[in-house]
């Protein structure tokens, strides 16, 4: 059994990152500063947008960040030299971290996190990092194309049992909340993160008590908030006349909710069910469903009429099940050379869409004043001013022919200093400030971007003097490789 | 922030789980003894067998039950009356575990976990068990598929930072190595399991050293177990002739392990990679690849006459890229009425194929004395004796006249008493041990199930006497809902 007193979540990271620590150390480049940009090239789900997650996890991990004894004791059975060890015993996160805020819409290939801090402590922290963001984003982006599909509907995350783990459970709901649902069946994601908890009864109990009418009858005595499930045995013959049945029986009593639908037709249940309810006098009974759904099943139930109020969404959510990872990478931009100066670094690939950026930069969303509306984001320089006086000239990095003149708009930086030399600079909103902060910022996203399918691409476009930094940046790297 | 001085994971499930507890303690059926069937009706990634994991964190979750003080406070802020609560602070499990043991060759539609419990106890842990079950199954059978494929070679799981947060990178380290994995990038999951860490160096390092010779140079002076990322800037050009240049150049002072290649056209440049090698003499160092890798792109390369000996598998592994959920499922069997008489309980479905299978039950493996190999599965009613000197029928529990008469065997019971009335009774193997044991448990398993690609449907059949009863059931219930 796994059984440490002083465990820590320093070794959550992987074992290169220590050994290309210890090199830096022992050749003495370890507290050259650097910059690394956290970002992901290719949009999940093939949205048109993302919603980023995952900081207020980050922050809790960097706060935190030390070798404890037993880390030590076991780098030590590794072989590394005390003298490495003791160096390690002394890192803490002392280095400047900008980031999106959570809820905020994000965009492949611009940096959602900044970190600016010595080679060992950003190595170090690497892999910690892009194991919270890739999943937490993932999720809260699948949560609002979920949401954006069902925009009044109550929205509900179901799926712990399904999810990889604790954690993924636990950091997932909330995801999903930052995301736009309006709870979780979590308990504790609930009572850690203050989110709304939500359920009522599975299946078990009516087994356990062997019919509808005594189990629902159970319910109705102990609790005032009832949702029956009603497909234990047959939907339309026993579960939804039960219902009404019992509620009937504890009118004045009890609060009939709603009544939940977790197999079978939903399309046709639904509809024998709403007419069902309303002719007993529950028109305001909430139909609410489950069972494996996702995007295009809401979508096909929807089409077909379904008679939803509340979904329950699980597995296909919290899975990410069409595409579960992102794949966020964390890549060197600078570094400082032995007299302090700035070098900008980039990597080289035979995929062009995986050479870097160079480069300590800053990203804007350009608003424009008149339509309130955004024209992309636009990467800059860490030390370009952007002049709001003059038309904006913002142009793909790629195709560079598409290019527009911006007349009156509004820069707005995305970055926010969360860590500054390792002091928490930053407040972080509630979990429903992140979901509204996320629900105003999709209001200046074009909705052809936010369409289900077919997204129209958004632009993310690098400053000229960006574009002209790296394309001499590439012409360089790529003569030496002729040599 | 989520700070709690007291947090536990008693939380982490489903609200209805406490909702329902409320209910049988309110009515006063909550400690009526349960039989729960912890079991997966589909064979992930349409594998013919899956491979057991997640015991290990199961007895450390129940080991550790109970509500704390800020868990009941928690939960008095929903409205929960101080009666419920104050039973609710006294929960601890007391109930009885029999499972799998990892690594274990399982099937579907067969009791992994069985819980018998009082009715409360048994639906609380429900999620959890569930939640821990689904993940780490998913990945020991994703690692041993893999591991099928390249029996001999070096099998590296370095999927951290693609992993749904820091749980699943951990226990899905610890899952791919009881699957059949060699070691694992995350150091964490080294440390507190007792596996092998593998990692050298990252681009990253190149980068901040601007060229592979300094970078190179660097970690042989740090290292004396060296394996070169070749690939940062062009692999044949620079990276494997750097490699070699400093190999040469450390010779006897370094152990030059090998090569990594992580990008690029693998086939073609593992084929260069290794006569380049060859011919300087390095015929032992191993080329190590990696990128995206799953079991396609594995036989694709290994068809192509790619030259390679180790493989580190990231993303597709953790993630369980192409089949991300195990849909295992929880299901009450039998209960004590109010005279302590166990009913045995069963939940009908429109689907077939999710209709429970009824009553206390054991599990064997049928292996057939004069072949050694497994001739099934089958589950008896918990009270049945197997009778080994007259043949076994074995028949198929839904197409019946698939049956056969088996003439010596011997059967192995499955499912080992963990707990035994609250009481840990069961002895943990180590990870490498539960390796092992998966190994001589898939070589009772025949070829024909075990391949990659469209197996042969293992039996997994019910006793005479369970198939006569789960039958009568049915009936039973099927003529209640013709009332």
């Amino acid at each position: 059994m796994y059984q440490y007193q002083d465990d820590s979540f320093m070794l959550h990271t992987d074992l290169y990152q220590i050994n290309m620590a210890k090199t830096y150390y022992e050749q003495g480049i370890h507290e050259r500063q650097t910059i690394f940009d956290l970002y992901f090239r290719k949009m999940p789900f093939d949205n048109g947008y993302a919603v980023f997650a995952g900081l207020t996890h980050i922050i809790d991990y960097l706060e935190k960040l030390r070798f404890s004894d037993s880390d030590i004791e076991y780098l030590s059975t590794l072989g590394y030299s005390d003298d490495f060890l003791n160096y390690l015993k002394t890192v803490r996160f002392t280095g400047t971290v900008r980031s999106m805020a959570e809820g905020e819409t994000v965009f492949n290939n611009e940096p959602l996190v900044q970190v600016e801090a010595t080679l060992a402590e950003a190595q170090l922290i690497e892999t910690a990092l892009l194991n919270i963001v890739n999943f937490q984003t993932l999720i809260a982006t699948k949560a609002n194309r979920i949401r954006q599909l069902v925009p009044k509907d109550s929205l509900m995350e179901f799926g712990t049992r399904r999810a990889h783990e604790f954690d993924a459970a636990l950091w997932g709901a909330r995801a999903a909340v930052i995301g736009g649902f309006d709870g979780t069946s979590n308990v504790r994601a609930a009572k850690l993160f203050g989110l709304t908890p939500s359920g009522t009864h599975a299946h078990a109990m009516v087994q356990a008590y062997g019919n509808d009418y005594d189990a629902f009858t159970a319910y109705a005595e102990t609790h005032s908030d009832c949702v029956f499930l009603v497909d234990t045995f047959d939907t339309l013959k026993s579960g939804i006349p039960t219902a009404i049945k019992v509620a009937n029986e504890f009118k004045g009593r009890i609060n009939f909710k709603g009544i939940r639908i977790d197999s079978g037709d939903i399309a046709y249940l639904t509809k024998q069910a709403r007419k069902m309810l309303d002719d007993a006098g529950y028109t305001d009974v909430q139909i609410i469903v489950s069972n494996d759904l996702d995007e295009v099943t809401i979508l096909s139930l929807m089409s077909q009429g379904a008679k939803v109020d509340g979904w329950g969404i699980g597995t296909k959510l919290i899975t990410a099940y069409d595409n579960p990872a992102l794949g966020a990478v964390y890549k060197l931009a600078a570094i400082q050379d032995e007299s302090g100066v700035w070098q900008n670094r980039m990597k080289l690939s035979g995929n062009v869409e995986k050479t870097t950026t160079p480069g300590k930069k800053k990203v804007y969303r350009i608003i424009n004043k008149e339509t309130g509306m955004s024209e992309g984001d636009y990467i800059t320089l860490h030390d370009e001013v952007i002049d709001t006086d003059k038309p904006l000239l913002m142009f793909h990095p790629v195709h560079t022919v598409k290019r527009k003149l911006v007349q009156s708009f509004e820069p707005v930086e995305l970055l926010h200093d969360v860590f500054v030399d390792g002091k928490l600079v930053y407040e972080s909103p509630t979990v429903d400030e992140m979901q509204e902060n996320c629900r105003r910022s999709l209001d200046t996203i074009w909705e052809e971007t936010k369409r289900f399918l077919n997204p129209q691409e958004y632009p993310v476009d690098l400053s000229t003097d960006l574009w002209n930094m790296k394309t001499d940046f590439i012409e360089e790297l790529s003569n030496k490789t002729l040599e």
